[in-house]
């Protein structure tokens, strides 16, 4: 096929290398930063895709000098890094590292943070071009754009850029998330704020869309027409831990579904776009996420629970409200489902379920696109009421995959049907193994190529889908229990027997 | 669902139990015999799927007593059952076993016959029911057939059965397979004649009415708007060995194509039948067969070839016309490749490309439904001209199954679209084991239930679409050498290539 030269000529095959840049890291002692973020910079690194003079710069409240720095980074790396350590990719890394101490709000700080990204495009060639990753509480983002913003880090020179990188939760409700977009817009202009959700970054994510739209057998039966309804699951094995304070208030539908969940809800729901550019998913995204429809009855389509005592990987846990720093009396969920319509011509009809819990049956996260039951069985008395439905699974996590499950003859003289499962596992079938999401995600900022960053306007899209419910929530009773080790309260299996279904156990 | 009271009320599900009778089996010493039929009647034996009274009468030309009979039966069973021996299902079968020794037309040996039926139906209660498998070179069925006809032996009573069983070839041409059809039909009623297609007892050929039709995702996708092409093989990986008296004169096409090739063809093509019965099956095999178009130019769209010296499994292995038995001159072909083209509306503009070869690359068998490309790749600058297209390939043998190949994101930063496979492994997914094509097809046979025989009208109707080919070959060069070893010549090659596709490697 020749190109079409209306089209972005870009070659989008081999991964392009980051141009001069550094990246200042807010937090950069934190457990993100140390087990994330920085093996995936010398991941990078290591790789050939950043730029020789790339410079990391650190900023915390810690009296570090360079060198104890450089140490941190280097322990990281060392422990949490994908590929192999390599001397010389190293020393070239590490002479691009420092380090500047301060609080979020000192002004000489930032100052001095000033000097040293200037030094770096003097004596590293970074040109100017800096991205400042916020992995810090949320509270603090106005305090540090402010910040970058009064003491020139902010500006935008010819040829030159600054972007702002910052991590979920992008508010807690439709009002607070326009708040914080103000103040991130009144210094960066859209196009350099960059929204991290790891789950984006995802191979199977990105899978998704190829797997739709590079493929000529499944976007013919992709709506309303042969899909019966959409699951889709995030569950995890896990409680809470030790983020009491973080989670406490927030909730399963704030902390999963308005960002992951209705991030895949759209990449599962979404037209075809004109192409991969960020412009044209955008569009695409924001249709589907404008095109919902609530529930009629709030109290008989959704959902929230709250863990109970029971049990995990064969040891007794604790419920949620036994849980360290939780007040006995919290409200908060740790369960939640909802099912949402979307009201275009292609889904009319079709229910998506939308769950998450912690303390579920197992780790999984996973998109099921359940078809209708063949309409008419040649096979006589087979037993049509044992034929299950077709299902499609996108497993995002673990055992990255797709599953097609159908209904096979049974070995036999008989025609008996049972469903079957094909599989393919995407671990398998590549040599390539998949870089960390963080990989992906932090090259992206460099490059400045932000199809999988939400912007804020999908981020206000989904807070006016979820705030209703939570208002709703707070307004009537209180979570449902139930016991740690199960897939939720029995009130998420009536919910979804109402509509004459059943949730997939993953 | 409700069951529909205008449907056939029996219950598929399980296996059904053979009513009382016996089988009498000409040609009992031959290698079919002892291979394949006895080991499968004393497995349905073994799996209780016979009646108590079933007898076994042994007719050729040797000098044998029961008992030797009997013995050779024992051997056969012990050594290619797929079962464990049981003594006690031993014992009872063989008190059925009789041998009636004569030539196929010595009136005598019939009487004897006569009696022999007779006599079971008193002592053993086989109340007249009759099966009668005609295991011997067709030149010999109009003698069997006037025989079974002159001594009463083909005669239908009151609530009594006789049937048929005859093995391919039926005719090789439409001229032979009226006639044979003529000479069954005189003395049988067409629905008392079983043609034994061994294919069509497979599980996966069953299958593919299964996964067709008990699954809502495939055949929305299963016509022109979506299907590129469809493959059907056959390939073998061995020569003619001793067989050329058979072989030498008939070729690929005959022996393969028109029983087995047309048959999955049907299969695959047909519409939706209102039942799996006999009758709705064969009227939906024969509305394909009957809308089968020839090409326009047999010279660009059929193709023969004849196996040179080469080499097969790691040896060198002679030509075809070095074989044993076969003349240095002969024309027979041992690779056949036709296109077809079915003039429905479902594939209106899809080429049906059907091959199959002896001394081929491997053996299989394998149904490949090759879809369209997608029609538009939002990739930008992806490497359209590196995607394949989808295809469900329907493995007949060996490792029955079935594989879906779709494109899927190669791990990595940049969007790169590659093939992978999907997999379904029959023998994986049930703890039943497949019975032998055979079993299913005696049990068939002595249950009356005839879906899977094709019925003479689709045997002339194949006939009709393969003579003029044969003709055609006939007037025209000869066949096409190619090295053994390889996939056929490569005006096969060609031949696809015509068409802008290439045939599969499986």
């Amino acid at each position: 096929m020749e190109p079409n030269p209306l089209r972005d000529p870009r070659d989008r095959r081999l991964p392009q290398i980051a141009g001069p840049c550094s990246m200042v890291m807010f937090g950069v002692t934190g457990d993100l930063a140390r087990k994330k973020l920085i093996p995936a910079i010398y991941d990078l690194a290591n790789r050939g895709l950043l730029p020789p003079g790339f410079s990391l710069v650190g900023f915390a409240r810690r009296d570090w000098e360079n060198q104890d720095f450089a140490q941190v980074v280097y322990d990281s790396a060392k422990a949490h890094a994908r590929t192999p350590f390599r001397q010389e990719v190293w020393d070239q890394l590490a002479a691009g590292f420092r380090f500047v101490s301060g609080d979020f709000d000192d002004d000489e700080a930032y100052e001095h943070l000033r000097e040293t990204v200037e030094e770096l495009d003097a004596e590293r060639g970074t040109r100017g071009n800096h991205a400042f990753y916020l992995s810090i509480p949320p509270g603090f983002f106005p305090t540090v754009i402010g910040q970058l913003s009064k003491h020139g880090l902010a500006d935008q020179h010819d040829e030159s850029w600054r972007r702002v990188v910052i991590e979920k939760p992008f508010g807690h409700d439709l009002a607070s998330a326009k708040e914080l977009n103000a103040i991130a817009s009144e210094v960066f202009p859209p196009e350099a704020v960059f929204r991290i959700d790891h789950y984006l970054g995802k191979e199977t994510v990105q899978n998704i869309l190829a797997f739709r739209f590079a493929n000529g057998l499944f976007e013919p039966v992709w709506n309303a027409n042969y899909v019966d309804h959409v699951q889709i699951t995030m569950a995890e094995d896990i409680g809470i831990g030790g983020r009491a304070g973080y989670y406490d208030g927030i909730g399963a539908a704030r902390d999963v579904i308005q960002n992951h969940l209705l991030q895949l809800m759209a990449l599962v729901a979404m037209e075809e776009p004109v192409s991969f550019s960020a412009r044209a998913l955008r569009i695409e995204k924001q249709k589907i996420l404008s095109s919902v429809r609530l529930p009629a009855r709030l109290d008989e389509h959704t959902v929230r629970g709250q863990y109970a005592p029971g049990w995990a990987s064969g040891e007794k846990v604790a419920g949620y409200l036994e849980e360290k720093d939780i007040s006995a009396r919290s409200t908060t969920e740790t369960y939640a489902a909802i099912r949402l319509d979307i009201e275009t011509r292609r889904w009319a009809g079709v229910p998506f379920y939308l769950r998450t819990g912690k303390r579920l049956g197992r780790r999984v996260t996973e998109v099921a696109v359940v078809f209708k039951r063949a309409p008419h069985l040649p096979f006589e008395a087979t037993a049509v009421e044992e034929l299950g439905q077709n299902a499609l699974v996108m497993r995002i996590q673990p055992d990255e995959g797709v599953t097609l499950r159908f209904g096979a003859k049974v070995p036999g003289t008989a025609m008996e049907i049972r469903d079957v499962n094909m599989d393919f596992a995407y671990g398998g079938a590549f040599v390539e193994s998949s870089p960390e999401a963080y990989e992906r995600l932090i090259l992206d900022v460099l490059l400045g190529d932000p199809p999988l960053f939400p912007r804020h306007e999908e981020v206000e899209l989904a807070w006016r889908i979820l705030d209703p419910i939570i208002d709703f929530w707070h307004q009537h009773g209180k979570p449902d229990q139930y016991p740690s080790g199960t897939w939720g309260p029995s009130s998420a299996d009536e919910m979804l027997a109402r509509d004459g279904r059943t949730w997939r156990r993953p």
